[in-house]
């Protein structure tokens, strides 16, 4: 019997005492200065590296935003199975692409991330319509992370869209409940600049059903609203993203250091918000 | 002074004499049985430059889904860029990738794909706000279309929503109308199975305003409706896309030169059914 995405994802955060997913999305113009300085083609491979080696004792998960990469071109892409292989299975990684297309579309994109790629984990979006979301239902050990509510000023403008079932982006929760029920492998994505929305999905979500949440750091996400209103019964099913916080802490020759100490600040902080609740860590 | 997009897309068409996209789609499990008999790292550039060299004297752009790439791997992430320059600046290349994210990852985005990658146009959806299409208003010589109507059976789900501005994707399509009176780079992604949608859209975005319009051939679209309603007064300023239809004409030895003749037929008929409108070709 495969282990379900969910379940894999509790094991994880349980044996990681962490709920950190580290942002890794390189941006050629924020390389840290000794990375700079490199041959081009040593720039890329080195920060991922450097930042990984630094934060696997403190992260649970990874994330890797593609436009990232693409903004380094095919050699960029081509660091991404690489450095998945490197991590292992004992984090998660997880490719942000917000992939959204015709059903025929998304099983490319499945069987890419999945297979080729190496990916637990990737990020959806339901624009193209609720069959979308079915090829990702096929393999329930891997997850597909539906985003209900991003972190932008402008996630308003077609997310909060009254529906007869509520604002769109709650209909959308409903959905990853739904699926999560019949599959074991969905999460909701709900930015931490919105925590009255993180709380309504914790609420409609209950307990096991991750979420996953962008926008704390430089985006001005609360981490303690976000902590309190984001965990589950269990003080889990929360993974608390940040990038550029943790990847750009510091552009000197600190830089791997500075990455390292503030994931395990973040984890900390994290582990004490979250102590009163359920079983903690 | 830079050519806009739009007026760079006229050009082409009338050049051309054509208003077919041909979706270079790849699909591991399609490939035609030669191409399949060769060594795995020929497969997809053999495919790619069979197809490209078959159809180029019909085609007026080239689509290329990034998920069909993905699904091959960072070596088939990497065909990209050298496909990109092998067809040239005389056709349109547009990477279908329906990005969507925050603004500063959407600036990621098309610093790679048209910095890095040479694509001339991307297409993006509208999921995360309004803001989010901002980036692609600073270089007017590269072009966005925005995907206001797909042509899957669950578009409707989302994309007809009722809006005080009428169904969403026609907001969309208005947002489309002021995008391009700004800056002259902005299409609109409208699926043929949806001809009143094509209808309205056209009438809402008046002249030398681009559609492209997916779902011909595999997907059932019908082609004479396309044409008739998707036409602007000058009989251009449409890219009717044929993927499966076209690169998997025959899976036998005459796969590329079937390709082509599919590319000439689908462009002769579209030019006939134009032939009243406008200026016609």
């Amino acid at each position: 019997v495969v282990e379900r995405f969910q379940a894999r994802l509790d094991r994880i955060l349980r044996a990681r005492d962490s709920l950190l997913c580290v942002g890794l999305d390189p941006d050629p113009a924020l390389l840290p200065n000794p990375v700079k300085r490199m041959a081009a083609s040593r720039r890329l491979p080195a920060f991922l590296d450097g930042v990984v080696r630094a934060t696997r004792p403190h992260a649970a998960a990874y994330k890797f935003q593609l436009g990232s990469y693409l903004a380094f071109g095919a050699a960029g892409v081509a660091q991404l199975p690489r450095i998945v292989k490197s991590i292992g299975p004992n984090h998660l990684r997880i490719l942000d692409m917000k992939a959204n297309d015709i059903p025929n579309t998304m099983r490319l994109v499945r069987d890419g991330v999945f297979g080729q790629f190496g990916f637990d984990a990737v990020t959806v979006t339901p624009w193209l319509g609720w069959e979308t979301l079915e090829p990702f239902s096929e393999d329930a050990s891997k997850g597909v992370f539906i985003v209900a509510h991003s972190s932008n000023s402008g996630a308003p403008d077609f997310q909060e869209i009254p529906t007869p079932r509520g604002p769109l982006w709650l209909a959308i929760v409903g959905e990853v409940a739904r699926l999560s029920a019949l599959h074991g492998n969905t999460g909701a994505v709900v930015g931490a600049t919105y925590i009255d929305a993180i709380r309504s999905a914790r609420s409609a979500l209950g307990v096991g059903v991750p979420i996953l949440v962008p926008g704390v750091g430089t985006q001005g996400g609360q981490l303690s609203a976000t902590v309190r209103e984001g965990v589950d019964a269990n003080g889990r099913a929360l993974l608390v993203n940040s990038s550029r916080g943790i990847v750009y802490a510091s552009s000197g020759s600190d830089w791997a250091a500075a990455a390292g100490a503030e994931a395990k600040r973040l984890k900390d902080q994290i582990n004490q918000l979250r102590s009163g609740f359920g079983t903690g860590s």
